[in-house]
């Protein structure tokens, strides 16, 4: 959609649908809620959801300020051959943890799910269907594996980025990459 | 020292001890505190402060309510061959998040270094000089490799217990064992 072509109302509608889908998720989590049920909320048609966001992947994404959308990490690693998949995939993040608006969206909601058990349940299910289902699947590997990789990943900047343990948190990209991204590949191979 | 054996006030003193060196280390890091300030602060002569807790590192887990002593983890670590150190941190670990007190402790620290700037420098510097660098010594491993280790294993945590993400959530010791151990073996052999 370009920018001209917004109607007056239109970001007031969107954010509307936004707020409807922050409340939504946050009082019946991601399974239980419904594109259907976050219009009704909203007062809006539910086509005009999926107008703007395409699916409730995407509008929960768009709602809980996602840093990246799963459709573009899951893009990322299938978009080159499967033996750099790793490398891909540390790059990407050490990229979003190192540019602001990512960043603090990643720590907001580390620090969410860390104090608050519906935060961590929203993700939780998000997680599960919208990410890790999807990799496991095109990636071929056996789901558990792909939360060994997400726990080595999100241990990665933990201890980098939240407590800053050196010589981790002062070492270069190619160095967390030279050691990072064989122990994923390895997830993926084993 | 047998509980039997103390005088009535060894208990205060104690607390005064613990009450002082969490003020000092919060205002001055873990660095910048000495076992000599500690005990000025709590009025107490430092040679008490030895007897109490026996090192610096031990009055700061204490203080901090670490849930496990870093020379009890160096120690696990060593005991036995080499080839068995990953699957022994490992099964470490799962005892600990999975006992009502070291879990408490342990997720409470989670929580105040993301959400507090003072409580993650503390720990930074107290993982870097009393864990850090004496598995990296007597591992004969890069001291980055360590901190690899340290992310898959806090990563393990965040996973598992935290955001609760299945299938990991719900794995037996013998399927984590099986999964993360071999990593951990990795980072200390590469």
């Amino acid at each position: 959609m370009a920018r001209a072509g917004r109607r007056p109302g239109q970001t007031e509608t969107r954010e509307a649908i936004l707020a409807a889908a922050r409340e939504r998720f946050g009082t019946h989590g991601y399974d239980g809620t419904t594109i259907r049920a976050i219009a009704a909320d909203a007062d809006v048609n539910p086509a005009l959801v999926h107008h703007f966001f395409g699916s409730k992947d995407k509008v929960f994404a768009a709602a809980m300020h996602l840093p990246v959308d799963p459709a573009v990490m899951v893009g990322t690693i299938l978009d080159g051959p499967r033996s750099g998949v790793g490398e891909r995939l540390v790059r990407l993040f050490l990229m979003l943890w190192e540019t602001p608006q990512p960043r603090a969206a990643f720590f907001g909601l580390l620090r969410s799910v860390s104090t608050n058990e519906q935060a961590a349940t929203m993700m939780r299910q998000f997680i599960q269907r919208a990410v890790l289902a999807k990799v496991a699947t095109e990636l071929g590997v056996p789901p558990l594996r792909v939360t060994g990789m997400a726990a080595q990943l999100f241990g990665l900047a933990l201890v980098r980025y939240v407590v800053k343990v050196e010589p981790l948190a002062g070492a270069s990209h190619d160095e967390v990459v030279a050691m990072i991204a064989p122990v994923l590949q390895g997830y993926i191979g084993g």
